[in-house]
């Protein structure tokens, strides 16, 4: 790994826990944060799309970070995400993840007005990075189209890798396009390329990408990571179907949702099930469903 | 106007003007404002989409607000935009518009997460209104779905008026979509219903409407009240030809930045082109072609 590449294997974006008043469990948080560097999580993508980081205030985003590294969290192993609408709310958390110490920062583009010019978000992330000015800063590209509506086009990466190659220093591609992933594997050598996915992992290694970053992992870490350990193994692609089977089963319901309820279940825990609007927990029936299409599989939390 | 409505006629979301180094320029935003109410605005949608309110902080906003407060506007006039992806920021936005006075708000579904129900926007708004507990809090709910991409449906409209009646008083639609503003006006007769243009100011007054809020009124305010004031006359269906015309010149370019290119032309105020990223200011050849359609035109700014 080189020094300017502070991230690389499997990352989770770590799932938000909240009190039954929606408000922020920070214990919670932080126990489960512990427990995914345990099971093998390389760094924790905290507050991305699965954080319903977007339902957080900026004060209660740096109020969470804050908390895991007063626990005793090592810094250089978190990757919050950081851009949001505002261009002063960007500014505000990317400076304050640096002050902090972590390891780099996860950068949606600014995702409210539709329809804008890649120039539109160059200058966005440029005027993030002057004025963050911190020579430290070491930023990975969120791509989600699906989500964001805005992207990462290939044009304005190279764009931005070209200005600030210290800085911009990797992707993660949550397209679920591997054609989009493999594009940007080719592009930009030395760049590194964290699928969404890991579905994607074993090609996205096999292609020179740096690991993944997925949401799966809050509930099987420890199979990802196995696999990450392992890609240049015979067993590899028995791996990767393992997981990859694991993954459809989940993403078959809201993954969130999901998600916390599966960890709600098999840690005995109901507390885990709260989401904050706009999304729903799962049903009754969507939560025993989940449940018994999991039981015939292995994973992290399962066992 | 009944008591539970506090607004009717022509609302502009105001554009908000920035200085050289972004950040806010307070002085010239409440010059705006007093012009607008001047030229004949019945009310100020302060932080829509027209404002960038998206690119600013919670904090940039509540201060840009006590600023017009401060300066002697009454806050019964305005119409602060408070809906945000976070529910914390929501509340925090609304109760401080009803702290202050404001005569209601204008609300954003949560717009980060795409493909959520209808019931996770409704318990979206359901706990702000539960949380700012305020019986005086008048909601107009925003339907931008060509921006925020969620909505609000004609049965979340239906389920929220059942729920809040006295709370949810009306809606901008800025669907574009005549059929829908239709729909709204037929289904719901008693609610506010504002179209987000002025193009369709006077089928909606004749449909039972509002009146309308519209970004073309930072420039325009005069005529559009004009025809707000006369629209059973028989002048009306000239009147609605003629705004109708200049919308149209307008928004062959990009709105916000084309608006404030018009309102730097005349009054030779260069720092109004100022806008923040991702949006970006028109380019020198748009803006001279801008300025040449419009030199045609009759409007407030260039009388």
């Amino acid at each position: 790994m080189k020094e300017t590449k502070p991230f690389a294997g499997v990352l989770s974006p770590v799932l938000t826990p909240f009190k039954k008043d929606l408000n922020l469990d920070a214990e919670r948080f932080v126990a489960h944060c512990r427990w995914l560097l345990e099971q093998g999580a390389t760094g924790l993508a905290v507050f991305g799309t699965t954080s319903e980081a977007n339902s957080l205030s900026v004060d209660e985003r740096m109020d969470l970070l804050e908390a895991l590294i007063a626990d005793g969290i090592d810094p250089k192993l978190l990757m919050p995400g950081t851009g949001c609408c505002a261009l002063t709310d960007s500014v505000r958390l990317t400076t304050h993840a640096m002050h902090n110490g972590c390891g780099g920062v996860l950068m949606l583009p600014p995702f409210y007005y539709k329809g804008v010019s890649d120039d539109g978000i160059f200058a966005n992330i440029a005027e993030v990075i002057e004025r963050v000015g911190d020579e430290r800063l070491r930023i990975y590209l969120y791509h989600f189209p699906q989500m964001a509506v805005l992207g990462y086009s290939l044009d304005l990466i190279e764009r931005l890798l070209e200005t600030y190659p210290s800085v911009v220093v990797g992707v993660k591609d949550s397209s679920g396009d591997w054609s989009n992933t493999e594009a940007m594997l080719k592009r930009f050598p030395g760049f590194d390329v964290f699928p969404g996915s890991e579905v994607f992992l074993l090609p996205g290694l096999r292609g020179g990408g740096a690991g993944c970053i997925t949401a799966t992992a809050n509930v099987n870490a420890a199979m990802v990571r196995n696999l990450y350990d392992r890609w240049q193994t015979p067993q590899a692609d028995a791996l990767q179907e393992e997981i990859t089977a694991l993954r459809k089963t989940i993403q078959a319901y809201p993954m969130i949702p999901a998600l916390k309820q599966i960890i709600a279940h098999y840690r005995n825990d109901p507390a885990w099930t709260a989401v904050r609007p706009p999304l729903v927990r799962l049903s009754e029936a969507q939560a025993r469903s989940l449940i018994a299409d999991l039981e015939q599989k292995k994973f992290a939390l399962a066992a």
